[in-house]
């Protein structure tokens, strides 16, 4: 084994960024073992199987610096050759068009994590924006069955609470919630409670802390804020149930975030025109993950618990669900 | 104008019998004008346009015997010539796939009433058979609205109550429940309550009451125990606001009823074998709808409550909403 293989994995649990080999350039050169990157939002299952094709060419195209993670040796093949692991994940359970059937061959095309909601209710749970949630559905508790079958990590981000408890309780293996922050330090529908986060931990889950910046208070947050939380965070759950999900956006434009916000459910003339925000000085791309390092070691975590929370926790969670 | 014409049309509802010359037969020989025909329960957008277009085919194919039915006064060319109008109707709004704009387009393709849910909670709102019901989304508010603004009737037939009353309170027209019971009469998810009932004929709404064996309480309920239901529904109501719809399942197999069932939702092992279950002697083919208005003369109904109840109101309610 190399050098690299024997340090703990630095794990990002999401980014939404653009493929490209920018984007991969600037994981290696943040220190960035694996990566779980996004490929369907709001698309059915053909536009995701093509959004699949695309990262699939991406993979092949520069095999010098990424491969696919589909189970979780493939981190430390990457940690051992210097590349960059990719973890394909859902933020919407839309591609399954509502077809039990679909969670399985797309987890066997490297789908490993699915979200159960992105922000509005679904066939299967509520999201964080709507006005009422009233939990896991009929097909939900089968979905969350075949993701438990299939190796497929659930993930609760942009969930609504009673939805996200429910699929804790539902599911037979620890749940995620990759990218999101707590309520008690930022107040938005994306942040979680402190009973859905002591819930998580409580069934052996992993919450990454997010940088976008609409969950942190925006751009002007000092990076000390942030890792206070963390350590607020860590005292609430413990440190073996706190990560990264930076839900990166690097190379995206307007259009994206629309395409994010509105989706299909509205219509173009009612959807605004919403604007990317500014990210922090000290996290604007994937370079900057050994200053949140550094800024976690400031705020007096040992290089132990530094090493779970940069990725050694989501190398665990991952270990356990996905294999 | 022709003898025909003169009289209150006939008026079936809900139908989802197999699309057949033999169907039709039937329904010029039980006297009916028109008929609403399910073409989508969990089909998406490809698979409903492909339904649509195999009854555009029987359109063409049989049309010394039917015409579609795209607006009011199609229903009285139908009678003029002694044909059966039919309407196009989505028992779920799966063929929209979450897109808002598909509801003006399948309007324009014939598709004249769309049921919010099919048993189960989607991204509109919650179905009858879950277990609990947080109303019309965010989404759901939108379909509803284009609904309104493109002449589709909404339906609430297979809704969750709190759904059904967001809906109605959403819409700016009245609304139906084309094919459902009361619940005072027999106990089921598929029968509604009192307070739903009146609700919607407070706004002007109309239910079309069902034969469909298991809402009825079996094959051997006897007729006049349903027209006293309908007599008591009236009592409760008023005579403009109830109707007919039968639910008739001619020609379908056990196939169909286990697609109806369960769709994608459920793997086939766990889907069990469900079977058609038998009808009354008394209504078991669209012949049979002379013996319901006998039946209903029976229970002292007047020859211009009768007309309303076979027919009239719904010839008003598509008046109003569909134009």
């Amino acid at each position: 084994m190399s050098n690299n293989s024997d340090k703990a994995p630095v794990i990002d649990a999401n980014q939404i960024s653009s493929w490209s080999r920018e984007s991969i350039l600037d994981l290696r050169a943040g220190g960035v073992d694996c990566v779980q990157i996004t490929c369907a939002v709001w698309e059915g299952a053909k536009d995701t199987l093509r959004n699949i094709g695309i990262f699939s060419e991406g993979m092949h195209e520069w095999a010098d610096l990424v491969l696919p993670v589909n189970c979780v040796s493939d981190i430390a093949r990457a940690q051992e050759t210097g590349r960059v692991g990719v973890m394909l994940g859902f933020q919407n359970t839309s591609p399954l068009e509502g077809d039990v059937y679909l969670v399985e061959q797309f987890a066997r095309l490297g789908v490993k994590v699915m979200q159960l909601t992105y922000n509005n209710q679904n066939d299967i749970g509520s999201g964080c924006f709507e006005a009422e949630d009233s939990g896991l559905t009929r097909f939900g508790k089968q979905v969350v069955s075949e993701m438990n079958d299939h190796g497929v990590l659930v993930d609760l981000s942009h969930v609504g609470e009673r939805t996200s408890l429910d699929a804790i309780e539902h599911s037979s293996v620890p749940v995620a919630i990759t990218h999101a922050n707590p309520l008690f330090w930022f107040e938005s529908p994306r942040n979680k409670s402190n009973d859905l986060l002591q819930t998580l931990a409580a069934a052996g889950g992993v919450i990454g802390c997010t940088l976008y910046p609409l969950f942190i208070g925006g751009a002007d947050t000092p990076l000390s804020s942030f890792t206070a939380m963390v350590g607020d965070l860590v005292e609430l759950i413990g440190v073996e149930h706190v990560g990264l999900g930076s839900d990166l956006v690097t190379g995206r434009d307007d259009e994206a975030l629309l395409w994010w916000r509105s989706g299909y459910w509205q219509r173009k003339r009612d959807a605004g025109h919403p604007t990317l925000p500014p990210w922090p000085k000290w996290f604007s791309s994937s370079r900057d993950f050994p200053t949140l390092r550094e800024g976690l070691q400031d705020r007096g975590f040992s290089n132990e618990e530094l090493d779970l929370i940069m990725g050694g926790n989501w190398n665990r969670l991952f270990s356990e669900v996905i294999g």
